[in-house]
């Protein structure tokens, strides 16, 4: 249930409007946009009729009930209003939101030493991304694979973060682990396979360090939705969802099914900001750009590029991996199209960046 | 099995290659690329070895066995060269392919009375479309829904046709059927449920009416291939590949999953033009823009886009129906976006245009 | 919507009931349970009211709208009464249905010669089956695979037919072959790739030929129900639905997914008789027993099952067949097993085929 | 890679064999068969010859490498020997496997109180389950929906398991919880969302308590066997397959589609047992009785099926559980139906759980 307060609401009247709903064992959850405040109101709604909640203030313009089976992830709840994700790195504030340039996830599959994770931080920096992933710990089909470095591939990433000022991006799948991968990770993913591992879901939703919640291989939107839901629910609102390909009937020339309908279906379901991973999505290195770019075209507010020195050689996921120089032609790309596409209004972004510096980052970390 | 012929090879020359060939019991298919001129031998070409095809001449430069099970359709046997479906209208002659401008085929899902269907004409013209679809025969899931006018509907096209000069593009579900909808169809459709049948693939195989065919629900990219394949087999190799969404797990939000992921693969398969279907793809209007948009990105030869003058009323599949206006408006951002996008080279489409015109269409009807 | 007939109803009043029906524009269908008269009304229901129709006659228990979207297939359009299809053949009247032993199809997927289809005609026939089944025209995905023998295969089945008594199942992938088809079956085939062929369903509704409906790769439920409709919408009974294992993501050890779990949800949707080919739906020769044996424990009405005398040089299909020694040995399991299950009831089957015999078996051809 | 021994091979041969094998740096695992005695080599065989193996004794009559991606898993590496879960509870010694009687897990989706849990329990054992299920934590796809009793749900299970002496199947879902669910647990469920959870898989590979592995919604046979392999290779040989149904297109009538083919299938590849579940399999309590029917037919070593004592008010899943007094009926069906099915040998039962039980049932815990 939502209460959409009226223009001019005076800060007195929603602070006691937040007591009321507090009295009635509900928390109640302020969103501004640009045109509304709203307060989202979580527990047990279903036994309050919106009629009574509208008698508590001559202010509140209308109470709604949210329809989906998920609330807070739900565009309803923030009453239209997409949501941004702010991760603070050494080099800059990057903010993940629909209203905000697109922001570039690079890097190899795992992290294989030292030499190569600095060097290809290196380069995707040199390349105009602004995060670098890694995996420090690998979900793989076989015991028998290489299963990633664990702690040590943590601290390559540490070093990597120091030497390029790039946020880290790197996935955890162990609530046992979680802590370590935390203090490395600017943004802690959560694989594919993990994607209703409710646990995982739980702790990592009870910090607020930011979220990339990939969709599960064969998750349905709403489940998907459902997963961000256990993370929001837990108190941290800073999610990402990331298509990475579905499973299907046909896995002959793909490894997997890219699915970008779900930019707009997400668009009209959700406020929470989205990305794309081409590589996975299509596990051959020579079909990631072009769905890199559709994925720019269809409106995503981020893509996830797997980057390796030397693709052949690679620990893990070698097949999808472009190479630095072809990823340095894709970012080109990019930047030419980017500048078509009038999804986006970077100019605020200065703005908000500043502003997120002189609140000393207190929101998000 | 190609064969290669070197740079400067004399007509009469591959005039003789091809007599040679001919007489070892394999039809000789010459096309004609930039740089180079290729021979695809037809038949039972397992038991040649390519060797003692390269002795026919000195002008062989090399002898290709194709690999791939799909041979007339694949990229190899044009020996990487795309190929082109060259479509007279009434308006001008429309070319599908990977080096000419985007093709728009719009209207309705089914022919329903002559003045929404000449109205429709109109207006998909004014915005830009080259071809008018439209229903006379519905494959409809139940027997009691609204099976298309038939016959009449056919003349409905025609008056439609000859209103705006448009194209018609429509489909065919029965091989009794196929001479009438022949007479009015410049391009005919064969539908997602009749891909795999073969009966109908003969029959439009053996004249020479381009064919869009549509990729079945859940069809392989390889058996899409094999279904074009019996129509080039026939003896047809007008044939333009349609991705109209694939049926996967999840049917909440859309009817279909579009694999936009296809295009890039055909790419790499196949000489033949493709098309995407949005409006099926997706099954819900809102979300066709951005679909439409992704499609063109990721480097489509045609889009194929449901307009109805009144989504609302429509006696089939209104709710993927755009209005007029809302097409407008699409055209309008396709227009835009279309001359970001380098991958195309409209420049020298007048003179394909006018040398085909010279030729007073012969190749082509 | 049907009219339910209170028991000991006057045969005059039943006839007085229709002609009413009739003049509402309705058609009248009767079919007599074990302890109930039902009328069915087919036609635009919607425009009437059940308590109107109820007024017609005091002997009227009670009025019902059928729910489904599929109608005279549905279980409720017989008030829960399974239907039999009684199908004639030289040797015996074989009846499929709920209450009938379970009837035994077999025979290699495509006729290749005389001598090995009169051989394994005779080979069947004494293992136990009731019917032979054979392809003359066949759907390959490849234009370069054998595409059956056609017509001659045609006149082969039905020296087979003459040979031993066998019933035929052949299939139908053309309207134009159907009259050919029709004058060798006793049970006309439409297979997977053909079940939403509308053309095609239509036409052999208009016949009361018996017909085997397989399903689609990827046809729902509801879809395979809606097919069968349209058959007997069109004036046909006698269809008797066939599962063949269905497409999902894992295609590495089984051909298709098959789904027995159809049978009882379609006992409980509709009265249409069941059959399952484990043979398409497992494509291994090896694990056909299991899933017969599954398929028979679960309650089929038939089993169809591919028999080829050699296998390893069958022209199609051929890791899917089972020697005719394999076939013996797994038709020795299944007499074992089917007294196991008290599912049947054979005792009334003598009665039934000899009430069907003196009726000159007038209601079915 | 597996060695083979001669019959009659000495004891002091294969424990001297052992010796050398374990000088290569890979690890001897006997396996006694039937008619042979088995050493399956685990560690990186790759870089041996299995011709140099075979020199280390004139007592080896083959060396054979195992070709599958999953080794201690496939039926090769016991040389075609179905193994055997041995579970003491404190009613009696269970086996699972393919030469014992079929093991019955029944119970509630979840423990709701102690009253319920009971009551279920004397109902399930009175029917002649040997082990009682039941969900301490629950993976639900909502966070708002009831996740368990957890801990306190445990003790209750602890209580029915004194009460009744059948053994305990619960699931564990973090490998925080792993110990304590281990106390109560007789055998430890891993979920069809945890089938890839790889941290939880090592973890209990590394205890000896056996453990029910799900199949994942959408994980093919051999990412199954493969995650088997993750727990066999942590050391953990007590590994029970249970197929519960996969995701597919269709999910109007049945939560999922059953896939009993699993059973010939996995028969082929691996000596594991297999138990199926046809409760979640199909989501609906009246298709549950015929699809057991169908998985005992087809040869399961296992079946697991939900007994709710009022499954309308079931806190979880109750649309597929069955009543205590349906279970009743189902248990008396497959009394019955068991007798016809001769794939089964009793006989030897008794003596097995003799010498098991004379070994103090060191080998199992």
């Amino acid at each position: 249930m939502i209460i959409v307060l009226k223009p001019g609401t005076p800060q007195a009247e929603i602070t006691r409007i937040s007591q009321e709903v507090d009295k009635l064992g509900l928390i109640p959850e302020k969103s501004v946009g640009k045109h509304k405040v709203v307060i989202g109101l979580v527990g047990d709604t279903a036994e309050f009729d919106p009629l009574n909640i509208q008698e508590i203030s001559p202010f509140i313009d209308r109470v709604i009930r949210v329809e989906q089976p998920f609330k807070r992830t739900s565009l309803q709840f923030r009453y239209g209003e997409p949501s941004a994700v702010i991760v603070p790195t050494p080099n800059e504030v990057v903010i993940f939101g629909q209203n905000y340039p697109v922001v570039i996830i690079s890097g190899p599959c795992s992290v294989e030493n030292e030499q190569m994770i600095i060097e290809t931080a290196h380069r995707v920096k040199a390349a105009g991304a602004q995060f670098l992933r890694g995996g420090a710990y690998k979900p793989r089909t076989s015991p028998y694979a290489f299963q990633g470095h664990g702690e040590s591939a943590l601290s390559l990433l540490a070093a990597a973060r120091k030497a390029t000022g790039l946020g880290i991006v790197t996935e955890v799948m162990d609530t046992a682990d979680l802590e370590k991968v935390a203090e490395v990770a600017d943004i802690i993913q959560i694989g594919a396979r993990n994607m209703q591992n409710f646990s995982l879901l739980k702790k990592v939703g009870a910090s607020c360090k930011p979220v990339l919640l990939k969709r599960g291989m064969s998750a349905t939107i709403e489940e998907w939705l459902m997963a961000a839901e256990y993370i929001l629910a837990a108190g941290n609102p800073n999610v990402i969802l990331c298509e990475r390909g579905i499973r299907t009937f046909d896995r002959q020339y793909t490894r997997n099914t890219l699915d970008l309908s779900v930019i707009p279906v997400l668009r009209s379901l959700t406020h929470l900001p989205i990305a794309i991973d081409p590589s996975h999505g299509t596990g051959v290195a020579k079909y990631v750009p072009a769905m890199a770019i559709a994925a720019l075209a269809t409106g995503c507010d981020s893509l996830m590029i797997e980057v390796h020195p030397n693709p052949a050689k690679a620990l893990s996921d070698g097949p999808q991996s472009l190479t630095p120089d072809q990823f340095d032609e894709l970012m080109h790309q990019i930047a030419v199209l980017s500048k078509a596409f009038d999804y986006r209004h970077p100019t605020d972004l200065r703005t908000v960046q500043d502003a997120v510096r002189q609140e000393q980052l207190s929101l998000t970390v």
